[in-house]
């Protein structure tokens, strides 16, 4: 376990590797691992990009990687695809578009599995992040697909949050329906050479403008991460929140919600444990309940 | 209470919305009603609809009420909304597409706060389904926003799941990466009308094929809510998907993991109340997990 942990703090990328998968299996090597790791404080800029599924999440993901490159950072990309009987985890779309940087050793990409480990995403985000943070890498993108409930969570534990949307796709006010205005702190309209963009770019800075937003007010920019356009205003956006949030003091703010929420998951993990460990008792108070015998608040109390 | 319980039980809408709302704040008198109403088996039809932003979910809702109505059948509709600072719930637009059922008593639409109540949806919408089918509701139509884990938990409290996507939105890859491919029973394109919806239809069918289907394998059905086609054919596919589920005993598989997620919901709930209970105490540890003082597990760990 030693040899993981030395081998992914020096950027070995199969150590790394198998951290992070022994993070995603649970149990006693990710909690060795994270005590190994408790004394690597965030140094690196965690980055979340989300929006709905075809605004191009993939696309502007390598769009960045690539900025950042020439700027000589190094950087992690946590794919956060759910896991269906279909894909076995990322679909090969985005493998090809991801290709591109598969020879450069500044580059980690990984899928992450939502389903598996009790603890869930919630858990393993923060701790793959801690990962990859000790293992010198100056940025990690969260990419998650969709825009539900825990994927809002997710992309509340990075610094500097991303919402993706497309003209004719996902309007301000669909985007306001999905619940993501609230977790952007840049907005970026992708695909802006297509019919639309200006309509869904001014409707987002319109629905910005209803916000009570204290300290910094999120930007709305155009872009075309297939023609590249408009990247340049994406990176110094980036740039400009990264600078706000020291300054501001909120990046503190930010990583200690993010270590209350990895806490939490940790602790609701554990109970989700001991559930799958009665669930022949919980398979019977189900049948109770559906047969009226108990109520679901009376089971629940079993499990205290 | 117990006229809360009475009211509802017979149909009055008043006394069904203050139960909801009672449900929703959590508590004693939610408790109380869950025991009043425990031994009123499941008797209603849950219909869940699902899809990403902008693919007409509440149009093809209102289509399948104008439909169920038609044959007599009372429609109760719940409409998960994430609760945003911008539109407070459900948007103008999906209030003035319901109106044209305001005037009629035998469909009742309501709102659903996706935060607030610690359990969160997963404890309350099998409990506001218990009332709604305790009322008399013949048919439950829960209306989900978005693709997320959460929301796909709440797609599989349904009895039958429909998938929506629409031309050029969400084509058959989008829908497998939002991992929403696996729980669909019937899969709708809607706006039928538009160019790319037979691809559309053609990829959804592919991946249908590619699935491993036991039972019923969940068919592609083309329509257009707004204009009205191929809505019998969508009738005909609940009604089969209804038959076999009976025919098949999957119903009472499928009522059983809906109670069994409502009492793992109760029991995650009590342990989240427990934490926000110590949220002192929480801030602290996070704080040391921060700083390297400690690790997230040793710190879940004072919550066992």
């Amino acid at each position: 376990m030693t040899a993981f942990i030395e081998g992914a703090r020096a950027g070995d990328v199969r150590m790394i590797a198998r951290l992070i998968s022994q993070i995603e299996d649970g149990g006693g090597a990710a909690r060795e691992a994270m005590r190994a790791l408790a004394t690597f404080a965030g140094r690196a800029h965690v980055i979340g990009i989300t929006g709905a599924p075809g605004v191009g999440k993939s696309t502007t993901t390598s769009a960045i990687i690539t900025a950042l490159r020439n700027d000589g950072q190094r950087v992690a990309v946590l794919a956060v695809d759910p896991s269906s009987p279909f894909s076995g985890g990322a679909l090969l779309g985005d493998r090809i578009r991801m290709q591109r940087h598969s020879g450069d050793s500044g580059v980690y990409i990984r899928s992450m599995a939502s389903r598996g480990h009790l603890g869930g995403l919630a858990a393993t985000t923060p701790q793959v992040i801690r990962v990859l943070d000790a293992a010198g890498f100056d940025v990690v993108i969260i990419e998650t697909v969709g825009v539900g409930q825990s994927e809002v969570e997710i992309a509340e534990t990075a610094d500097t949050s991303i919402v993706l949307s497309a003209p004719g796709m996902g309007d301000g006010i669909q985007a306001a329906k999905a619940g993501i205005l609230e977790i952007g702190d840049i907005f970026v309209v992708n695909k802006a050479d297509r019919d639309g963009a200006d309509a869904t770019a001014r409707e987002l800075r319109h629905m910005v403008e209803l916000g009570s937003w204290q300290g910094w007010k999120p930007p709305v920019v155009k872009a075309s991460a297939v023609q590249g356009t408009g990247m340049d205003e994406v990176m110094a956006a980036i740039a400009d929140h990264r600078a706000w949030l020291a300054a501001s003091g909120e990046d503190r703010l930010r990583r200690l919600r993010r270590a209350r929420e990895e806490i939490t998951a940790l602790v609701l993990g554990a109970v989700r444990q001991r559930l799958a460990d009665r669930s022949d008792e919980l398979a019977a108070l189900a049948d109770d309940v559906l047969s009226g015998r108990t109520d679901a608040f009376a089971a629940a109390e079993r499990f205290d």
